[in-house]
């Protein structure tokens, strides 16, 4: 189990890294800019998480979580201009960037024993704070806010991963697995089929 | 005195909530990403102010804030659709939870025994910052920062309390629901009659 | 040191602060919004660096920052009324408040006992946090993320104290003044001949 959360949180550093450069490279930002934009949407969310349940910050305990989201935006710096990347893949590694993280941050805070509402919470904003943060220091609308199914999709994450922990059927492993899976396809299926949840709307369509 | 803040602190939570779904409406956002937006709006300045002081964040404390300021979120999210909902009624929602968020944030640090500075800032910053991350989100110029008496009223209310409460002439409640008076009727006022401060220019009008 | 350390801190709240109102004259905001904008930006990447690193908030020690914030702010905002003030005074006051924030920062993460990496990084934060939040409330785009090598010179900085602390030949004092003389070289320098780091490209230029 630690094993597999160690794994899945340098698969969400890596990433959130990529997706940052990739929206540094709309904004034709500089190196330094696009690793700090990398380093930044990696570890904005667990950091804020952190922060708010005032245990000591993650990257603070152990530093490679720092050099891997630098190492993957110097990369991905050069990366980028060997390929054709259409925003469409910067969604992509944010909906994996996204479900790793929605889970990890999930199970963290459970594990710290806080209600299942809390952990909840606390997940969605693990997964989706970073992400939010990219978007707008790049001057994007946030993902988080368009109408895609993607705070949708971390609160299903999120809800799958409480129940099956509660229900206590299945082994830890595999709770953790269908969580991420639960919230990468309905990410993945309304970008797919350009899905939406209800939209708000006033009486004057004003 | 604890009744009467804990009332004030509920309706602050719902029409700060109720402004994030206004907010959300005239972005069109889908459902969770307004209810998303309800939240953050209601809690987040409590959340700076709890996390500067380096004391428990109130809603991990008691969850009934995030359901009230979900469940606002959701009802609000259909409510809208029956009404003509113009922009002004965003800002006098946002106007009431300003004024009880500013005295029972500067109430809170006083009661935590610091100065009457610190107790002022954390008062501005406590009723102000949850409707700046609303606008940051929306992409709209945060009302703090325009020329509408919002800073003001802020630190007005916030001086209110701290000097009553410091001639300790009055009871408890009655300087609470003066220093919300002060607050509400400054911020209304400069909305009904487009009242401002005076306004930063250069020599050159640059 | 102390003495050093106490000065550059006075003025990385000053030059910040102005930088805040520039920022705020430039939107043509009101006096208090003026002021708000003043005090976070020269508080802002403190607080983050504090809060991050659990430490007691600098300016909730010693209100003594507030004070000359907000005083920089008032005066500030009629003095610039007698100016005729470009963008760029905008910026170099904000290179003078970066290169002693980011040095600051490095010295104070060190001194907690933390590594090169986490006080490079943390030094990083402290210089560049409350420029960025002043460019976000302003609505421009952030410094930081322009081609006009800004992490870099914070990097730059950091990296020098952290190395010339290491090698441990020369006094204090004189390791912070060429740490911050670097920072604000290079900024300056980049500001001077329009300077600019590698900038990220996609194959398809899109």
């Amino acid at each position: 189990m630690e094993q597999l959360l160690f794994w899945c949180d340098l698969i969400g550093i890596v990433v959130f890294a990529f997706s940052g450069v990739l929206a540094a490279g709309h904004k034709q930002m500089d190196l330094f800019g696009a690793v700090v934009l990398a380093c930044v949407t990696a570890t904005g969310g667990g950091t804020l998480r952190d922060m708010i349940l005032n245990v000591p910050v993650f990257w603070l305990q152990d530093t490679h979580y720092l050099w891997l989201a630098s190492a993957t935006g110097v990369v991905s710096f050069y990366l980028i201009r060997y390929l054709q990347v259409p925003m469409r893949l910067l969604k992509i590694a944010d909906a994996m960037g996204l479900a790793v993280f929605v889970v990890i941050g999930t199970q963290k805070v459970l594990g710290l024993g806080h209600s299942a509402a809390i952990a909840i919470v606390m997940g969605v904003m693990t997964g989706t704070f970073g992400g939010l943060i990219r978007d707008l220091l790049a001057g994007d609308i946030p993902l988080l806010l368009r109408r895609e199914i993607y705070a949708t999709a971390a609160l299903s994450g999120a809800a799958a991963l409480v129940l099956l922990d509660a229900s206590g059927t299945l082994p830890g492993e595999i709770v953790v697995a269908i969580a991420i899976l639960v919230t990468l396809s309905i990410r993945l299926a309304a970008l797919r089929w350009n899905l939406s949840a209800p939209i708000a709307r006033f009486g004057n369509h004003g």
